[in-house]
């Protein structure tokens, strides 16, 4: 194995204390004694974040965006300080850079900037000096130096972008589990750690609710062909390769199983049936920044449909209240919220081309007396909302169904 | 009174909560009412910065200083983000800067980084745009883009730089006393707030011991003659202000007392009473970090002579064993430490042209039978090493005896 450029990427729960922070440090110096090139992103200290955002809500409950941002890139600059020091007492070089000092140049959407271009020269200098390079995630600088973030799952975004501007031979996301599973361990305790799992898998997994990564690094990634290595901060085994194609000699149809109890259900009853009604409710609510996410319109009688959808739970009491609205000023009838449903998937690129899967999928859940509520399929994923009680049994016995488990 | 540029800095401690940083605000908007342009430098947090120092050494005793300045500068970062967001709240235009974004450009000797220029372009911008500037204390960038910080007193500093780089009308220092004081009120209750002292003697008094403001930043302001107003953050009344020359009916002679209880004496005995000998020991001393402040060396006799000096007591637990190393190597006798001392000093521009004024303070401590063990003069002061036990005596009497009280 020769000499590698790794970007390796340690998220909050990594560096959430000073103990984990010297472990991060002995990691990352593990590398460098192999003479491995390293550029270190690191995200603020355990819930640094969450606590600077708690601080700010103090003081004003609608804080300006540049004010917010100019708070929270404090976190990153905090933990890159302490992992230089860290990596030093080890006896190794290393240096720290904010987002703005390493030149990510975003555009000024403030929390939720994107990246425009990536000046590298600092961090290339860096390394040809023989520093390990340690660079604050989740952060930038617009063209006007004003301080900008990146949102959610920000330092992931941080290192893929890194790893393509300086043509890494490897971008590692290390975190708190051992890769991505088939599902969640903590439903299904058979679920197997996936060794290599397609980008547009991974993308659809997190649309699906998988937490592991956020879809905007998977994009980045997949749009550069950035392979990524997930894999487990406190222990040594390989986690899961995100790449964009997985060659085996035995094609698997369904790769994974997601759950998502986050959302709930809206049902607007006796819709007047003609054209343009529905397009009047997603719109009112598109414009209150309400993002809804399956849509399933029964078939009408009587010159009357009913109209239902998902939205994050969090969004719902906004959205019952837009809905009414809406729904009188349509002349349809009552709106009805269940928050008790579940959305069981499953995702694989095998699925493509084998017919019959949804088929299986809605049989395993009939079988096991489960009502399918509303269902919505992609190219590469089949969705169903059932009632959640009815989730754990629905996970289980599809990854049972599907081969999945070990 | 027309429109003014001030320049205002508020400490740590004017800052240390929520409910006090909006007091700040409050304090800054009641200014902005009166169509001042405002620019509001501001420290970090209370006792932000020892916790991230604690912090730090419990990853790397000896911290790289580039990184101990990344890591400190995050807490002014916070301060003036709340800040801004505090000022938003009440309806005010504002907006923060970091120390890098304003171009307070420094040299790179990290941790006490002194300002080589100002690029005040983006203040002057944001003023133009009727916006109140707030700019983050203690803290500049290098050319190479690297953070700094100034070191001790370093948002006074800022202030100060500003107002001259802006041409202010006046630069206010907000602190948690009312302003200079004739001695430390907590000694003599009966101490005056001074309404105009000179720059040579607060410089002066800073060297002495006294806390409120750092010598550097006066003798910034003394350079560039920035009238400086040193002023509660809790109340409303004037402070004292710092200026060039104090003009009044009838001349002061003496304007404060300082007292310092903070140093050790060392004595060297029977040091061997030729040339060369006590340079010997200060460059030994100097060239280990260790500060020496009064230095008396006796009338030698028998070819001998004891040499006394004082050092900070931090530093006397280092400077005894390295002087204890060169007594032996010069031939000299035993070396004593004497913790228990004190150094009262009286301070005025008034003494220069007032003869017997050293005299009257002997006599003042003589009546009060209190031993003098050493002595040092400067232009506008005299300071005498005197047992601690007596400092409180020296203190009261020497006030009661120049006229200071109210």
């Amino acid at each position: 194995m020769g000499k590698k450029l790794i970007v390796q990427k340690f998220g909050g729960s990594s560096v959430a204390n000073v103990e984990r922070i010297q472990n991060v440090a002995k990691r990352v110096v593990s590398y460098r004694k192999k003479k491995h090139d390293l550029v270190v992103v690191v995200s603020a200290l355990g819930d640094t974040t969450d606590e600077l955002i708690e601080l700010a809500a103090k003081i004003n409950q609608h804080p300006a965006e540049r004010e917010m941002d100019m708070l929270l890139s404090t976190g990153e600059q905090i933990s890159v300080a302490l992992l230089a020091m860290a990596i030093h007492k080890l006896g190794f070089e290393a240096i720290s850079f904010t987002g703005a000092q390493v030149g990510i140049i975003t555009d000024s959407s403030h929390t939720r900037a994107r990246i425009i271009k990536i000046n590298a020269d600092k961090i290339k200098e860096a390394i040809k000096n023989g520093k390990i390079v340690i660079v604050a995630g989740f952060q930038g600088v617009t063209l006007n130096q004003d301080i900008t973030t990146l949102g959610r799952g920000g330092s992931d975004l941080t290192a893929v972008a890194l790893a393509k501007e300086l043509k890494a031979d490897e971008c590692e996301i290390y975190t708190d589990v051992k890769g991505i599973y088939t599902t969640d361990p903590r439903i299904e305790p058979n679920a197997k750690k996936i060794d290599e799992i397609t980008y547009d898998e991974m993308l659809e997994m997190a649309s699906l609710g998988a937490q592991v990564m956020q879809g905007r690094s998977i994009e980045v990634a997949k749009k550069f062909d950035v392979p990524i290595h997930v894999r487990s901060s406190f222990e040594k085994d390989t986690g899961t390769m995100i790449i964009k194609e997985v060659k085996k000699m035995e094609e698997v149809v369904v790769s994974a199983i997601t759950l998502n109890r986050g959302e709930s259900k809206i049902t607007i009853c006796d819709v007047p049936d003609h054209p343009g009604v529905a397009a009047k409710i997603f719109k009112e609510l598109a414009g209150n920044g309400v993002s809804v996410d399956m849509i399933v319109q029964n078939v009408g009688h009587l010159r009357q449909t009913d109209i239902s959808f998902t939205v994050n739970k969090t969004a719902s009491p906004k959205t019952l209240k837009i809905t009414k609205k809406v729904a009188k000023k349509i002349g349809a009838g009552q709106v009805l919220e269940d928050a008790d449903i579940a959305r069981v998937s499953i995702v694989g690129v095998g699925m493509k081309s084998h017919p019959g899967v949804a088929a299986k999928m809605f049989e395993v859940l009939a079988i096991n007396k489960i009502n399918i509520e509303m269902i919505s399929t992609s190219d590469i994923s089949i969705s169903c909302i059932i009632q959640k009680r009815f989730a754990e049994t629905a996970v289980k016995s599809l990854h049972d169904k599907f081969g999945l488990g070990k």
